[in-house]
């Protein structure tokens, strides 16, 4: 089967570009001699999954309580759910750990650390620090920190952070700053612990951005970055990755053309590609993506989805460069590279996947929902 | 089962509200002796479509052929795919009409128009008419109105166009101009095929802001809005609705709380609320969405969710109205009304159905994907 061939819109995956942006991130941590948990919510596959803990010691990330029965149904047994719990969620991790899976929930709240450690079931949890996004987390220098790791007992695992705001950075510097502030969060967090005689065996840091440019990961022992596997707009805009290490696109189909605005019109629109609009705040705004050719090169210039409606994307080309319109006819094909590959993953239950050619040499499934 | 026991997040919809946000658009239609053909594309379900065709002609309007499928196995036989076709999706398209689905089509394109004129099964089409969007559709007043209706020849069904600039007013007038220009260019289209001895049955329109306030409708047979049966936050700020009509809600659970900044986590993000930012041009901007308490009561104020991560939503209280964290623990669940529903309702394979209280009444499949 060929490209060609393929109903749109639909998710197409580079097997060759995500193996060289596995290997590149592997590398970047194990320089450290920091061990890698990749995050799965950016992937949800278990092929993908296989593919990203080559070579690491097999644990994963994963963000929803769903993508962790997906994968421990797939014989992934070592996963640590980094979204905050709640009590009534412990219901769903008391079934996985009592299936034999090697589990870690997180926390940044009194009461469901009590929660947590009132559950039989062998189970671990981190505390969830907060290393400058304020978003989840305890403060590391805090009492809550010590709180709910003396509460917790035997289920505390070690701490945990998460820089989501280096995705405020423009500059590979300013990216260093926020990874060195986030190892010194759980650094922090973690000595505090174990001076008041806690265990506090994993100290886990992770973003693609901090993960792609840290210097220095002494007392961190595990790093969970997710996005690197696929790339998008957005992390080449920061300078995560090139817009050539991007594996994700969408395959879509021209269903209109208007030369007078030198527009085409697609059948992907808010839904297949998501309302992301992250390249905005950067030099670099791809609308609601960047359209390419069907062999995902930048055959158009800058011509981006300036308008998401929710089936149709409207796509303009640059000012003085005409779209080859007679190469454009209703029903031709051409791939979307996304701003967030995350959001438009998710709108897409599989993967056609492709190895530098428009040949499909497979199919992977992802998981959705909660 | 109540609200209580539910998984989150999880779409919501209430049935009372949907059934008077049904007859509303209805009585609003039949004033104008025109018949309503439902747009599903928000709903995607068939027991939403059920009461929507009620006291109906019976025919639907979909957005995507796996739309067209679902509800053509579902017995709905008198289908309308209101976004552009292409020749390779006609294959998709004359199997539905073998199968006995009255099937409807639209293009703007002359290339397609041949390839539907081409083909033997018993389907119609549409020449799709702009009516001042730019976004697809030919000139009412154009060539290609002509060619396209005597190519089309025995499969041309009439002429239809989507309002969707009426998306841009702040007024009711400025929305009843916007019907009068959509009344105008299809009727125009009509009158200048039929002069040149064509076939045009239907005369087609619809959008839910300008269906809502249209006064005059002499020409038009028929009306494709769709949103109004959920309603949403956009659409109560252009005055389609009032915030009290809408029927979808995203069930959410606190998952963490910072009083330092009169914030809550709760466990919706983007990928189930969308990111859609509609609200952001109108004097109502509600973020991400506007939090309600478990009754859909506005019982924080305008507290709306001005973050989201992925599976993070995080909403801010009003300044100096400090959100009751109190009655906000970790657990508690609360509901988010959406921005734009057919986005945040495409996130989920189903939605718990409520009437008025917390208890579940049924479970409502629908479709996603393409």
């Amino acid at each position: 089967m060929q490209l060609e061939d393929l109903r749109t819109p639909c998710l197409v995956l580079d097997r060759g570009i995500l193996k060289r942006n596995l290997e590149r991130m592997s590398s970047a941590i194990h320089r450290h001699g920091v061990s890698l948990r990749p995050h799965l919510k950016t992937a949800k596959s278990a092929a993908v999954a296989e593919m990203a803990v080559a070579g690491e010691a097999g644990g994963i990330t994963v963000s929803t309580l769903a993508e962790a029965e997906y994968f421990a149904e797939r014989g992934f047994l070592d996963i640590t759910i980094a979204a905050g719990t709640t009590p009534q969620k412990l219901e769903r991790v008391e079934a996985l750990a009592n299936r034999g899976v090697r589990l870690n929930v997180i926390t940044d709240d009194r009461d469901t650390a009590s929660a947590i450690a009132a559950q039989r079931a062998h189970y671990k949890a981190f505390i969830e620090i907060d290393s400058g996004e304020a978003r989840g987390g305890v403060d590391p220098f805090g009492e809550d920190l010590l709180e709910i790791g003396r509460t917790l007992g035997d289920k505390l695992k070690g701490v945990l952070t998460h820089a989501g705001h280096s995705y405020d950075c423009r500059t590979v510097d300013g990216i260093q700053r926020v990874a060195e502030q986030e190892r010194n969060a759980v650094v922090t967090a973690a000595r505090r612990l174990r001076d008041a005689g806690l265990a506090c065996e994993v100290v886990s840091v992770g973003s693609t951005p901090t993960m792609s440019h840290v210097e220095r990961m002494d007392g961190v022992t595990e790093a969970r970055p997710g996005v690197y596997m696929f790339g998008d707009l957005f992390q080449a805009a920061i300078q995560s990755c090139t817009r050539d290490d991007i594996a994700v696109t969408v395959l879509a189909s021209v269903i209109g053309r208007r030369p007078s605005h030198n527009q085409i019109l697609l059948d992907a629109g808010a839904l297949a590609l998501s309302k992301d609009r992250s390249t905005a705040s950067t030099d670099q705004d791809a609308g609601f993506g960047l359209v390419l050719d069907i062999d995902a090169k930048p055959a158009f210039g800058e011509c981006i989805i300036e308008h998401a409606y929710q089936e149709h994307g409207a796509a303009v080309g640059e000012k003085n460069r005409p779209l080859p319109f007679d190469s454009l006819a209703v029903g031709t094909k051409v791939r979307v590279a996304p701003n967030h590959s995350c959001l438009t993953a998710a709108a897409h239950d599989r993967y056609y996947v492709v190895d530098g050619s428009r040949e499909v040499i497979a199919q992977w499934d992802r998981i959705n929902g909660w």
